[in-house]
């Protein structure tokens, strides 16, 4: 890590210069102000980890960044890490992101600047770009559920699209054909990749519902990735007067919105219509009738995540590979085959 | 807030040596660590507080700490601090303390070292005293979920007692009598007291079901706090034949569990047994039927906790009140009355 000596000698000025940068001194120059900023960026200076190294160099923290710690998928995450940090006699630090960059980006200063020096960071918001700075910057980091080709050895992922190409497929094995989709209308890989499996699983089996533009395809209905939304989803489909035997889901949620706008309608579940969610998150054994769904193994994968980040941490060589997990079949009691 | 001269002075040493006992360096006498180290205890002095103090004395910080962040009440507790700190442009630091002791220590000591000066804290480990000790040492430290008699203007809990009363006089209401308890087996307040607010509805309205010796009243099963703990209390219940046609959960997970026990009896809910939830948290929306629960109102609990943590923080005069919240009834589709 730069020193604040590194920094005066890098901006061409004293050390009490940097130092009256740094706490913003009213005696300093604009010259000398622009002078150490950019020194301190050239050189990835932290005035606040530097003042805390004056202490210690070891945190025994780990960071973590999720997109919002009340939906218990993040929770999951989240308690994985915090169960290996103990294993490893560490604390940890938990920020939000909301899926949004500035709060991202403000997440993982805080946290690099608290000097965690082990991070798992699920983002949505940021650039790879971005990202791929972040972990020049902090060695110990790894991203989770996202593939960045150039960090793919500290990228722990989920092959979303097999997942949905899996849920679509048992539909077809159990005689389905009519099979809609419920979908994400939020902009990011998995909701893309999720369709993609969908319209692969029916590509191969040779079933052709609508236009090959999925834009226009009255079989897919995108929404808000909750509850309410696979209600709104359903009710559209529902209106078509498609004849849909099954339904694959974006995620849980969906379906289980879904699920109680069937039930509204009369229309049973799983002997009328099948319903394939994924995630296998909590509400999954909650729901009537019991969802069979995809599991997303995001326990596995964030333990895998904070075991590798505290290795790159410690500067341990690791067996350089793409992570990519794979989902798999949760069958409980929401599909049935078709007679 | 002691400065590192302070300690010298306290301890009798030059500011050199209390940095060489900070640092571990290997050149300082045992009689300077002790002396050393009792000043820095006797002041209150953290050495990582103190580097950062180097650089600045705003933290821009609110640290929480909850029993487990995976589990969805937490989650929406660290959700609602969060957002009253991004609307006063503060950042989240978040620990988890599963309710023991010693993590509960280490996290509130992690958090108060990462400079937090408003702290929201859910302890159910630590006792009264070591709560005080650091409520004394932060000034901006709220306590949720917990009544401290000495720290009464600083604790925002809830009447646990009443929410249980409201659920066992609802069911009276709707013409119960033979009402069973599901409770926790957790040493915690809220477990005995829910069991209280149970057994003083049944009192008032002269129901007598059982001995008045509550650890044998076979019309109270405790159990962990869970769906499983649920399971197995509602099966102990029908294995006894007590003919009872309502129940009291614990929360909305053991009445979960319970109602999948009764329906692999066949045993229709609400139409033959009535079942109360109490949390209102998210799976009561989605099991079957919906359940008629006691709404935990944990969101506005939380959100009032950190606007007084920031205040506090500030030093603004608060008016000082002990902060009591009152659960609700929510009426959904698992009881019926009795005809």
């Amino acid at each position: 890590m730069a020193t604040i000596k590194d920094v005066a000698r890098e901006a061409g000025v004293s050390v009490a210069t940097v130092s009256r940068v740094i706490n913003k001194s009213p005696k300093t120059s604009e010259s000398s102000i622009n002078a150490v900023t950019n020194a301190m960026s050239k050189l990835g200076y932290r005035p606040n980890a530097a003042a805390r190294a004056l202490v210690s160099q070891s945190t025994n923290t780990v960071g973590v960044l999720v997109g919002d710690v009340s939906d218990p998928f993040f929770g999951t995450l989240v308690k994985a890490v915090d169960n290996v940090a103990h294993e490893h006699g560490k604390h940890l630090l938990i920020s939000n992101g909301y899926h949004r960059a500035e709060e991202e980006r403000n997440a993982i200063e805080l946290l690099i600047n608290n000097r965690c020096e082990a991070l798992v960071i699920h983002s949505k918001g940021l650039s790879d770009e971005e990202l791929i700075g972040y972990a020049q910057e902090v060695k110990g980091m790894v991203i989770i559920n996202r593939h960045i080709p150039q960090l793919a050895e500290r990228c722990i992922s989920l092959d979303n699209r097999k997942g949905a190409y899996l849920a679509t497929e048992y539909l077809i094995q159990q005689g389905h054909i009519k099979i809609a989709c419920i979908a994400s209308s939020h902009d990011i890989e998995d909701a893309s990749d999720r369709v993609a499996g969908y319209l692969a699983a029916l590509s191969d089996h040779d079933i052709s519902l609508s236009s090959n533009d999925v834009e226009h395809n009255e079989y897919i209905e995108y929404n808000e990735p909750n509850s309410e939304g696979g209600e709104v989803a359903m009710t559209r489909l529902i209106a078509q007067s498609l004849e849909i035997t099954g339904v694959v889901a974006y995620n849980d949620y969906m379906a289980s919105g879904a699920l109680s706008v069937l039930d509204e309608h009369g229309i049973k579940v799983p002997e009328q219509v099948s319903m394939m969610g994924f995630d296998d998150g909590l509400i999954a054994r909650y729901v009537h009738p019991r969802l069979t769904t995809v599991r997303y193994p995001i326990q596995m994968m964030a333990d895998k995540a904070a075991r590798l980040a505290l290795a790159l941490a410690r500067s341990e060589s690791v067996e350089p590979e793409a992570i990519v997990f794979s989902p798999t079949l949760v069958r409980r009691n929401s599909v049935a085959s078709v007679q």
